[in-house]
């Protein structure tokens, strides 16, 4: 007899193959392909590992990487937003708080209450972890973009003032981080990576 | 100035993009797609978030997660070898450590060392972390040839005995596991998935 219990888990497992599917706005390096939301919590999840040492707080890793890993589930049934997207910005929080509750309830729940109050934690970005994820969900396309010759900053034609909000959470996590960035940042600058 | 470590960790960042590139023999679900090594580590990582509490021995999730976030880098050098490959399992070995020397390489030591022992703890498949980590590496392409009608076992005709010799850590590690596991692979035999 399998319990109820594992069998909504596996339901949830085989549900989250879609993340292979959800379409970013950001190229691979050097491939003219779009990455995908796995590939890309993936990728962000082994920075919080690599980078974690730069926090300017004490932070723990672990829950930092499980944010991390989970932030873009509510995608499944939310699709994603591009971020310099002003319009579909104005109703993607309700959009995903929908899609929150669908997903994270397709488990028991003291399980789905788990993954919600982290990604809540996410999302209100006032925690120590919260900043530090954001800083890494924000880092990984801009590292795409400038690989990339300009990448979405160019195609978009985002301003750079734009960007510096973007990336944003960094200066507040990772005094650091934010050297390298604020470098990478004017560097593109200077090679015509950002146009305005 | 940007200190010669952080150069290094991103360095290496970006050329983990790369694993989003290199192909497995598993597709996506209800896809005809093949997935890559970026989306399946993904997978198993939230896997063994979910799954984590069934395991017999009290495991670190962390240590788990931290393991299956970083048990394929290895291929960026090595590539893809197919599990069921007798010819290609041959020389994996020695391969892969070769890779592993020059991928861990790429960061300070103390970095490298800390990856790179967390790999062969991995490899070694001996803790319980270890096992339970390899566990989700088995069963994640196990659930999608099941709802693949089949997947990798029927084009490349597995025997049945050879699938339940590469799921055997999960026999070690989670009872519970075990059984949703013996029920499914016996379920797909009865159904013709699996052929001989």
């Amino acid at each position: 007899m399998i319990k109820e219990r594992l069998l909504k888990d596996i339901e949830f497992i085989v549900e989250l193959d879609k993340m292979k599917s959800i379409l970013r706005q950001t190229s691979l390096i050097n491939e003219d392909r779009r990455e995908d939301d796995a590939q890309h919590s993936w990728h962000i999840s082994v920075m919080a590992m690599i980078l974690g040492e730069y926090s300017n707080e004490k932070i723990d890793v672990c829950k930092v990487i499980k944010m991390l890993l989970t932030h873009d589930l509510v995608e499944i049934f939310a699709g994603d937003t591009f971020c310099y997207d002003k319009v579909g910005n104005e109703d993607k929080k309700e959009r995903e708080n929908l899609a929150a509750e669908k997903i994270f309830g397709m488990l028991e729940e003291d399980k789905g209450r788990e993954l919600r109050v982290l990604w809540d934690e996410f999302e209100d970005g006032k925690t120590s972890e919260a900043l530090f994820a954001a800083s890494m969900d924000r880092l990984q396309p801009m590292l795409s973009n400038y690989y990339n010759n300009g990448g979405t900053w160019k195609k978009f034609n985002v301003a750079k003032e734009d960007i510096y909000k973007r990336i944003a959470p960094v200066k507040k996590s990772s005094d650091e981080l934010w050297g390298f960035v604020e470098n990478m940042i004017e560097d593109a600058y200077d090679k015509g990576l950002i146009s305005k």
